[in-house]
């Protein structure tokens, strides 16, 4: 089982009372989760699901996870054909669940939002860092744009600017603030998307392209970028670089970060404007 | 078929050459979406699939989606016997996905975040709205704690916050400003979440509580809500009152608010500090 899932639970087995029924472990909210580790009959596993759910029902439990591995996809129709709907899916698994008291279901719901992170890096020739994409919906138009890209699961998005601009164009960075966010909602499927607008420093400044992504890159100086119709007849994009400069020329705070641990010992970051909050 | 596959989608049919496969559409990216939405045969389901991948390959395409609502879960394991792997579900439908080419496959990544939203909201008396939780972490122990929660399906932050105190307390209340915002990583099985604490302005007062979840609710003089060992010993929660009253105080700008066109027509909201860019 996985470090996360193992987190969720208490570890503590429920008891079966002698009947033949699944192997679970009890959650943090009055529910189970069963995690299929080994090759089953989709038959054998109806009849213990069947068993365990008549169980759980008498000892009051709430939600009932199973995560399935891929490699057990067979068991799949017989989860759902016992009431249970998909929760969500990676690769690798799939994760249904079954609310079982007549109550309304108080499920956590599944991930929301994919995030992206774009940056804006000046130089003291008053020079922002822009690139060309080989893919995508501005590739082949010529269109100087400043470098995005999507935040990896887990990691953090001052972490992600500072990696994404080291992957694309070679040049290495340190994250000062998010000087802005937006957020699109169905960007994909039915998911939204919040996307962090980050203010970089540059730290070297020789270009060392991405090949296989980026079709090319450079050092532009700032009013040739503001130039291009792409930002001048976009109103958004028009407005952000305003923000970018002024945010430049010290007249912009945004959010910076501070790192900070929470009750359960996990680090995270908290963004605030830290120019205002000098004062408290 | 749902509007966002639609969205995504050319509705353009892929030719079949007579040969018996799945029905398909096009997507912009050089894929095919197939979308079952009849019952069928999980060995007429197979034989049709491998047709067709045959047909995709000699095609050149390269992503494969499969949507399979819940009620064909059956078709699960023949999809997955075929190469696909899972990339996201909902309760509804399972989405699959096989990336053709031998080349690296780009596929956008599942959704990662929850997103949700934590309310700041005090009168002109100096007291801050709040209310005991019915269920998790911290109920039962008498804690006073801003409203919270999470952020529905589509909804923006600045709609969500307001919606959480109005369902919470009753009270009306007008979006301000998000005044900091927060990551946390692997908060719910992989998931991360990014939690937005909003300023808002009261613009009602009689507390009316929503009885299945909140125990109580009060407008409770700031001092006091500052002095619960659950806000001093928390250095979080308590620099995060202090932005509160700074901002109260009108010495710290947050983030507000602008609603922008983006180039699909949808709306969008652009959250920066309106305060330093109004020289802009």
């Amino acid at each position: 089982m996985s470090a996360t899932l193992a987190s969720l639970a208490k570890e503590e087995e429920v008891p079966s009372k002698g009947i033949n029924t699944l192997r679970a472990i009890e959650d943090q909210h009055g529910g189970v989760i069963v995690n299929i580790e080994n090759p089953m009959d989709s038959s054998v596993f109806s009849s213990l699901l069947e068993a365990s759910i008549s169980q759980w029902r008498e000892q009051g439990k709430k939600g009932v996870w199973i995560k399935l591995p891929r490699e057990h996809s067979n068991l799949v129709d017989s989860a759902v054909k016992a009431g249970f709907r998909f929760h969500h899916a990676e690769p690798d698994y799939l994760m249904l669940v079954n609310w079982i008291p007549n109550t309304p279901d108080t499920l956590p719901a599944n991930a929301s939002h994919r995030v992206a992170v774009g940056a804006f890096v000046m130089n003291a020739n008053r020079e922002v860092l822009v690139v060309q994409e080989s893919n995508g919906r501005f590739s082949g138009q010529g269109i100087w744009k400043l470098p995005t890209g999507g935040v990896d699961e887990g990691e953090d998005i001052c972490t992600a600017a500072v990696r994404e601009v080291k992957e694309e164009t070679g040049i290495d960075t340190k994250f000062v603030e998010v000087i802005a966010f937006k957020e699109r909602h169905k960007s994909f499927f039915r998911k939204s998307e919040l996307f962090f607008i980050c203010m970089l420093q540059p730290h070297s400044f020789k270009i060392q392209r991405q090949v296989s992504e980026i079709e090319a890159a450079q050092w532009m100086a700032i009013e040739d970028y503001m130039a291009q119709p792409f930002v001048r007849e976009n109103e958004l994009f028009d407005f952000l670089t305003k923000i970018g400069l002024s945010k430049f020329n010290g007249k912009y705070s945004g959010f910076s970060t501070v790192l900070s641990s929470t009750s359960s010992c996990k680090k995270s970051y908290f963004y605030f404007n830290n120019n205002d909050a000098g004062h408290i």
